[in-house]
């Protein structure tokens, strides 16, 4: 990965805006990958960037920071007993930047600890914005570049690969209950070299599949047989997350068949709308992430069904990232190439059962790619 | 369990406080099972609290609530475009909270959001505090009552059971990969009814066990060949997660016997200490939780050695909540009856690798009690 070239286009934003330094916090209670992205380091880590272009890593775990962090300077963080307000003094310190000058701390810190860094960094210009650096690296994030697009490719023919056996199985009843199918996953997954699963996988047999994310998220109970039962999984592969969901429709009902083609119909609708906006001979894309899901509201509306959650969103290091495919009008947010996105209408029905389609979708130069092969199965 | 009991001492606390309304959040970015704790809804809601002892869950899943929420009243939070400040302002509304009066929102509200909140709720006085109404309901959490304890007492056992066949299986080469002894868990803890685990299980193979957490999680690697092996995993049982660690040691080096021998003097000296605070002889046990850590690091320090980690933490609906036993000036929090924590001391080497052992400890009038039978398994 070239997390210099990432850091440097951080480094000319900070230059304009006058900020000396940024600080990105990764831990249990807030986790965030642009650490991650932005110095290679997996987790368990402040990253402070100062504007004259030089990186310091502080690191739960120093011998994990050894193996995997490019920054040009670390510091254990146990030097400061775990204490961000004590570490980011000293980062100030260690970079010599100069009292009065901007400091900005992550969108995420809690009002109490925004106070507390205040009054830690009492020299200081301390800034804590929506709009600031953490949201100018999500959008770097949000737009894939050659290596993340290609890890995408890989990884969507991993995942295809497993939706092709669970497509055979569950029918055949070779995997018959929610923890046959989540633990196969796991086992089948590894088999093609990924770290794991993105999430935890959601297996809901007929009896559970009403719920929007089932809960638990899997059991014993029966998968695949007669009803609606959903599956929603995705893998990691060099730290990128694809994120798909199947429905098992086992003899299903005139009203569950109604359902299945509302879904596959909603999917339909918008992959038409991506392929439109995103043609090849269209040079400047524009399309609304809201847009998609109010056609799918739309088309919903018209049977009188409503979808209780968003379209989609973008995946990557994180399995939710930016863009987000929702309905609120505060959600301005422009579609681009570069982009991966998914698109997971879904229906639930607490007598008939739930039913979800989701794939995942390049919008690029080339046109809106489906680069999975997620489906509603029926038998 | 006892829902309404739990609210009541909260409106009781709001009484004294002078606090109208108290929002408690669960989201993706942000979990907090006080929701549940408070009502049994499992994730993903809004609980609203008014002095005048009622409640308001605003839940993203409607079925799901259906099923386990028991709040006296329920509004899906679609209705509010999954708004959290418009359902917030809607809640204040339902309520008929007077202006003026204090709104007491989730303490990680972040600075960003803490600023629109205030603009949302202009007529009230809105607090935001480490020290209010959320830290009120850990430090409940933090005590275990009756039913509780035998949660956990049922649970010790499934994890126990689990303890005494990887003790077996691993020496003899039953479970050979990483990937072998995390699927064994989640496999055998479902056959015991658990709901699953409680964190991805860390399991690292003698070529992974330098790091406090490995990462991956879990691999296909080796596990329980030569050097050392640390399996660190829980699982949930009602909602409760235990926790344990345990090192497998395959024909450890003098140096490894050495680490090994540490790491158990210090599990010792720490469960010495519990068990003379906690002596049913003792009417008022007095134990800095600090305190607990500090020993281990007095021990080590002997060595020249350094545990990079804290000593433990309460286990609960979060694996990880209060009481922190954690070396920190700023960390005066007592251990208390009712309390069920883990002590997990470690030491990590990059060469040698690295072992942990972690159980889980009731402290009650009857004393300090190891629930938990992990152990270091050398042969």
């Amino acid at each position: 990965m070239n997390y210099e070239a990432r850091r440097e286009k951080l480094y000319s934003w900070m230059n304009e805006e006058g900020i000396s330094l940024v600080v990105f916090a990764d831990n249990e209670a807030s986790r965030n990958p642009s650490v991650r992205y932005l110095c290679g380091h997996p987790n368990d880590a402040l990253l402070v960037l100062s504007i004259d272009k030089k990186s310091l890593l502080i690191p739960w775990d120093n011998n994990m920071a050894a193996l995997y962090a490019k920054a040009d300077n670390i510091i254990p963080y146990t030097k400061f007993d775990l204490d961000q307000f004590a570490a980011v003094e000293a980062a100030a310190a260690y970079f010599k930047t100069p009292y009065g000058s901007k400091i900005e701390i992550p969108n995420s810190t809690s009002y109490p600890n925004f106070l507390k860094y205040v009054e830690r960094l009492s020299g200081f210009d301390v800034l804590c914005r929506n709009d600031g650096a953490g949201s100018k690296v999500e959008q770097m994030r949000s737009i894939k570049d050659e290596i993340e697009i290609d890890i995408y490719r890989k990884l969507s023919v991993k995942t295809n690969e497993i939706i092709a056996l669970l497509e055979e199985a569950v029918p055949a009843g070779t995997l018959k209950s929610e923890a046959d199918v989540a633990l196969f996953i796991e086992v089948e997954c590894r088999k093609r070299g990924c770290d794991g699963v993105g999430f935890t996988t959601l297996a809901a047999g007929p009896e559970r599949s009403f719920g929007i994310h089932c809960f638990p998220a899997w059991t014993s109970a029966a998968f695949g047989t007669r009803g609606l039962s959903i599956l929603d999984f995705g893998l990691v592969y060099n730290g990128y997350t694809s994120d798909v969901t199947m429905t098992f429709a086992n003899s299903p009902s005139k009203v569950q068949q109604k359902q299945l083609e509302l879904v596959e119909d909603a999917a339909e609708t918008v992959l038409s709308m991506l392929k439109k906006a995103f043609s090849p001979q269209n040079e400047a894309p524009m399309l609304l992430a809201r847009d998609t899901a109010r056609a799918v509201d739309s088309l919903f509306k018209k049977s009188g069904v409503f979808m209780p959650h968003g379209l989609g969103h973008g995946i990557g290091l994180e399995p939710h990232e930016e863009p987000f495919l929702r309905r609120a009008a505060s959600n301005t947010r422009q579609l681009e190439c570069g982009n991966i996105i998914t698109v997971e209408p879904g229906l639930y029905d607490p007598v008939h059962g739930g039913c979800r389609l989701e794939n995942d979708v390049l919008l690029s130069e080339q046109g809106a790619e489906v680069l999975t092969k997620s489906k509603i199965v029926r038998w």
